[in-house]
């Protein structure tokens, strides 16, 4: 059984934790020979598949069409926007050959698409009846990164990219909050994953951004993980690509654009690691590939027509009923075996049906989050799984919560700080703002990092910096992070 | 107007019709600055989006499950099947550098992914236990094509390759039956498009098959588009990869592949070509991104909010009764400019709702295929819509039977199959099995192909070839190609 299951605790070794988890439930294979590049297997890409539709979904209800841009991008591209190619380039991989034959100019895979998308938002975009312009594409993208860590840091990792054009900066700046709505809309409501959205402070935005916003959940091990982020392009891009329209005025004028990141891979990330407990994956039933798994339990071949009989009518009927459901029947693995495997793999309900079962009209429900049985009617069980979804999620959103809070403090001392960030803790404090400062505090607790301020925060006097003493201007918050 | 609209007739100008249609109803573009990648527009990602659900729901119901792999594809991978690496390493893109370093080894970028699933198949199979293995993704593909056409023949295409292992040839070549009613069910029956499954000659198989099995369709030109492949892989990847399993009988065999690949993207092209008439798109309700359009006409000011009030609320009824539908109420466009651009996008349903409809309580409902009007009660509007749905299917499938069917002639003698090829038909012949005899006909008629026989054909005594007069021992197509 040590080999089924996950043999330590998430709160003792996360690192460890996840590392099993991800392989004993089926989600990620790492023997792929090359390097930094992880198979979806059909567990995870199930998740993964219903994470992307509730994003597409509300993408779509805010005025976003889907597009799909070529996955290739000519070097001089890059060379347009000026941080952008520094910031980038390093880490690209380039196609430079096909067949035999040597490419006159190399090729870069998307790391990211702003250099795609802008330099055809200039043919697109002429007139203010073309404005605004929102657009988006669910893709792999590649980065050459040196230590990878499957889900969290690869060299190709799904995400959803979203660029918009805009003829005023108003609206670009409205857009950043419906793309933190949005953020919130699936990662919190839907996912139950907390996360605070902040604005990075200058040293630490997008490449070619004016100002970046970024969603951080807070993980089991207390370092932050940045899950979506969304980027004031201001016109730099614009000026770049040439990205101008006429305006109602008559004027010729330059977009102001923004572009939007929900890091799907980072976001599966965290639901595993946020709800899972030390039994494996714990999922919500909106994204559970199946929702409902019905275990057969019998001693004698006598008995097991009959079981097996209600069985297949609660599978029918819980079907009908909208949700997905599995009837595991396979005669090779016991019951034990089969409850240790569904649990493991996070399935939020398990029903199961026995003898007693049979002759009583009930089912025994087994709830993944919370672990506990409980005996229900038949005739009451399709409204009592309606009511366990929104109660499972409800729990998971809770204790995520609880979770999260609790690993926030405030401090207003150099030790304070130090010591939080010591026991995975992030930290609220005042800061003067400076960067040098921001790194000294980063070297000196082994990476705690200015992590930003919240959207709303307004400049003034805090204070003394928590850190270095001076003045403090600012409200940041800092941590560890993936 | 002629701006706006397809200048051409598709029975004229065949290849001029497809591109303004590629075009003006918005599916591609081809300025993106890297010859043969194209920009998926909007209006084309929504259409392949359903299109790839279809797929993906049929092939889930017969026990596949998703996954994704890696985009790259280690060298070594593909030097273990000769033929396989002999067919596609010509056309192979390579990743040779990543920043600014030469990786130790090339990265080739998935022309197809054999090398990548059965490298992992070879983890993942042990035992009879983990047969059948069934699995999918898709994904975008890349191949070096010399010349490139959109949605046709591209350097980056949309497909999905369905990688199945199983303990015995037998299951395997029910698999083959099996993709071939996916097909069946999804090309034909849900998008109208007549195709014949053909065996392949032995000389034109899949690079690394034992056989090769094919939907063709019939261009409006005349020339046949392969829409989708299957092949049986026998045990060669097997061998070259060492998938193996532990039978029931202790004994430990090779596995027996096939891999199934629906080509998305030329699905789209049949799909756009077949339907499609001289005013641009027809589409079938199932995969329209917008089923219904509303256009309000209104002349005089005062007569305005009455009509946008019946739009606004026929918008609501159609949408509560889950249909996509769309209220066109800009003001910067004329009625009459609606009616043709919402014909060149191929929306089924037009609805026309003016001031007569306001005080008749009906609407006037337009047919996007058969471009006729008629007058409908607003409270049998819903019930209309319905019915059309499956109509229009109908019309649609009726008129591409019809078509389809009158390019399928029989041949006897080398002049009839000359005449045949000459004036864009599929020619149904006997022949004699010879390679040298099909490469005699393809030279002498530039380009007809022997594309192969129906799969439950048996092999006899069929008279004289057409071509050579030779014993035949095979009926087959023969056809010009894209």
């Amino acid at each position: 059984m040590s080999e089924q299951g996950i043999t330590v605790s998430k709160s003792e070794d996360f690192s460890e934790w996840y590392s099993q988890v991800l392989s004993k439930a089926g989600l990620v294979d790492l023997r792929y020979n090359v390097q930094g590049f992880v198979v979806h297997k059909p567990w995870l890409m199930r998740i993964i598949k219903a994470i992307y539709r509730f994003f597409e979904e509300e993408l779509e209800k805010t005025g976003h069409e889907p597009v799909l841009f070529p996955l290739v991008i000519p070097e001089e591209n890059f060379e347009k926007e000026k941080e952008h190619v520094e910031g980038f380039k390093p880490e690209v991989f380039w196609v430079t050959q096909a067949g035999d034959e040597k490419l006159e100019r190399r090729l870069a895979l998307r790391p990211t698409s702003e250099t795609a998308f802008y330099y055809m938002y200039s043919y697109w975009i002429q007139s203010w009846r073309d404005l605004p312009l929102k657009l988006y594409q669910s893709v792999s993208v590649y980065r050459n990164e040196k230590n990878t860590r499957p889900l969290i840091r690869g060299r190709e990792f799904l995400w959803i990219e979203a660029h918009d054009a805009f003829a005023t900066h108003e609206e670009a700046l409205n857009q950043i909050r419906e793309d933190m709505e949005n953020s919130r809309k699936v990662i919190w409501e839907k996912l139950g994953i907390p996360f605070l959205f902040l604005r990075r402070p200058p040293w630490d935005k997008f490449s070619g951004a004016e100002d970046t916003y970024a969603a951080d959940t807070i993980m089991p091990d207390g370092r932050v993980l940045q899950i979506s982020s969304t980027h004031d392009l201001g016109q730099r891009f614009a000026k770049a690509f040439n990205v101008t329209f006429l305006d109602k005025d008559g004027k010729r004028k330059y977009v102001w654009q923004t572009c939007y990141g929900p890091g799907i891979w980072r976001i599966t990330a965290a639901l595993i690691a946020i709800h899972g407990d030390d039994k494996g994956l714990v999922l919500p039933m909106n994204v559970a590939p199946i929702q409902v798994v019905i275990v057969p339990i019998y001693y004698k071949e006598s008995d097991k027509e009959r079981v097996l009989e209600k069985c297949r009518k609660l599978e029918a009927m819980i079907r009908e009923a909208g949700y997905r459901v599995y009837l595991d029947a396979r005669e090779e693995y016991t019951p034990g075996w089969k409850f240790n495997d569904w649990e493991l793999k996070g399935v939020p309900v398990r029903l199961e049906v026995g003898v007693r079962e049979v002759e009583t009209g009930t089912v025994t429900v087994f709830r993944r989050d919370l672990r506990v049985k409980e005996k229900v009617a038949d005739s009451e069980l399709i409204s009592h799984i309606r009511k366990l979804e929104n109660d499972i999620l409800e729990e998971l959103k809770r204790r995520a919560k609880e979770f999260f809070e609790s690993r926030i403090v405030t401090a207003t001392r150099r030790e304070e700080v130090e010591e939080a960030l010591r026991s995975g803790k992030m930290v609220k404090m005042p800061f003067c703002g400076r960067e040098e400062c921001a790194d000294d505090l980063k070297e000196a607790t082994d990476g705690g990092k200015v992590r930003g301020t919240e959207i709303d925060f307004k400049e003034g006097d805090y204070g003394r910096c928590a850190w270095c003493g001076a003045p403090a201007r600012l409200i940041v918050y800092v941590a560890k992070s993936y």
